[in-house]
């Protein structure tokens, strides 16, 4: 197994590649360069490359397909940004900002059947499983999506609702990445839905525990400014499990969301978490779903060395930007 | 083979009993449900139906990829409307007027992940021939749908830019229906080629006359207003072929589209179109892609009855409106 940098890299490299037709057509293909190319972890696509070199030592075959994985999450981040109207992301102006939103939809689509195409290329006789995955894990995502945006309004939540949204929004994808790329490395169906199970759980660590940095970290290194989810009013693992311990607590947490946006509604709001316990209760969380994940990982019958290398890749997805 | 109106009250069955998740993602599925019932002549889904009848003698097998190919237009029905802000399809609110643009956009993603599942749902020898066939379509039908924006506020477009945003736009999505079954059906690839050829070609003799209905036709039977293209503007063939005539004759085009939306321009512009043959013109470019279409067909080694119920669909759809 190589290190995460080094598939990362790997990713880059592969994503730099990538031809597009030009002529009269780069007002479709241009946007999707552009979203390509931000940058970020890529360990989606990382985890399709390490699935397949840790069943079958051969990253390569899988190279297309991640790249596939990666235009998926691009596609579903561009398409996100104009539905919330986001106008920075990665530091860059968002799609519709660049372009515009028919822009933003049109190459958005485009990039979806991109993404498709590079998944598919994958031997004939692994064709079925591959595309059943990531389509069936395409529509989790759309219905984590909904889920999102319908808890912008909804008069109740509960954690439950709460862990089926980030399960299909963030869950799905992590772990159809790394089962994808099992498949391809020739791993069992057994095998791959043991590192399926072991992406999800991962998956809903990290969305936990980027919840809790939003309230708790440091803005130095999360890379956003702390607070952000109080002030847009967010539905996050802490507002949901706040909101179940009791009925007069709920009333609390209402109305310290009453005061406008701002330092004054973070800090309130922060010290009611505190006050509740609920950081612990994040954390613990977090704890729950990253053993979860090392006990789908630990009984595959991979060896030592690939079960260390996607431990080492949860614990830098989860743990390590305190 | 069936009546055309059998396949399509097959498609029609089809459709109604297709099966959604209710509970807390009615958001997400009533949008779907909703613009997959607003009927229409669902021409493309029974080509699918009949190329596996035509191959295989057996359209059953065909019944759900020929539903994905339907679910994967009003998917494109779907955005287009959001991008071109129109607020009517076929009679009643657009999906974005009735819920809201981002229930329009997440369904319509929704929905293209569902075409690609349902066309998928094919005997796995075939998967691979199935699915390039569909992928590449979509490729074209998104490259054609950006052509068409990027001509409304293009200086100079001539016919073969024309031609090449409806083969895509309109006539990749025939031929790719009509493949499709074909493959289902068992055709060869020969054969299958020459389907799509044939729809490609039944697609843009469609459009050509569609172009001129809108100008030359009868509201009563057109089923929409006369001159709706010159009031919006719209690059048609009419449009486009008179303005190859000559730099003085694109003059006057120009001059005539400089007047105000309403009657005036439509008789101006008409008028015009007359003068310069382009009703004759245009007449004769849906003759030779009608032609063409059916040459394809008879170079198939389909037998005569067959030959004969894809010639009959190929009139209804592109001579029976005047």
């Amino acid at each position: 197994m190589k290190s995460i940098a080094d598939y990362s890299t790997d990713i880059e490299n592969g994503i730099r590649s990538l031809e597009f037709p030009g002529g009269n057509l780069s007002t479709l293909y241009e946007p999707i360069k552009y979203a390509l190319s931000a940058g970020g972890k890529r360990i989606r696509p990382v985890l399709v490359l390490m699935g397949a070199d840790a069943f079958g030592k051969d990253m390569t075959k899988a190279m297309r397909p991640a790249i596939g994985i990666e235009t998926f999450h691009n596609f579903t981040l561009l398409h996100d940004d104009v539905m919330d109207k986001s106008s920075v992301r990665r530091g860059r102006p968002t799609v519709h900002k660049k372009y515009d939103e028919n822009a933003a939809i049109l190459s958005g689509d485009t990039m979806l059947t991109l993404a498709t195409q590079l998944v598919a290329e994958v031997e004939d006789d692994k064709l079925r499983r591959v595309l059943d995955t990531f389509n069936d894990m395409a529509i989790k995502v759309y219905e984590g999506q909904r889920l999102d945006m319908d808890f912008e309004t909804a008069e109740t939540i509960n954690l439950s609702n709460y862990l089926e949204m980030i399960a299909g929004k963030t869950g799905s994808l992590i772990g159809a990445a790394v089962k994808i790329g099992a498949i391809i490395g020739g791993a069992s169906e057994e095998d791959a839905q043991k590192m399926y199970e072991y992406g999800v759980m991962t998956g809903l660590a990290f969305q936990i525990q980027d919840d809790w940095l939003d309230t708790f970290g440091d803005s130095t290194t999360f890379g956003k400014p702390i607070g952000g989810d109080i002030n847009n009013g967010k539905k996050t693992y802490l507002y949901v499990a706040a909101l179940e311990e009791s009925n007069q607590t709920a009333a609390a947490l209402r109305a310290a969301y009453e005061i406008p946006s701002g330092e004054m509604r973070v800090k309130t709001v922060t010290r009611l978490f505190e006050k509740l316990g609920m950081s612990e209760k994040c954390k613990k969380a977090v704890g729950h779903y990253s053993s979860k994940a090392l006990k789908a990982l630990n009984s595959t019958s991979l060896g030592a060395e690939e079960k260390e290398a996607f431990k080492k890749l949860a614990e830098k997805l989860i743990g390590r930007k305190k």
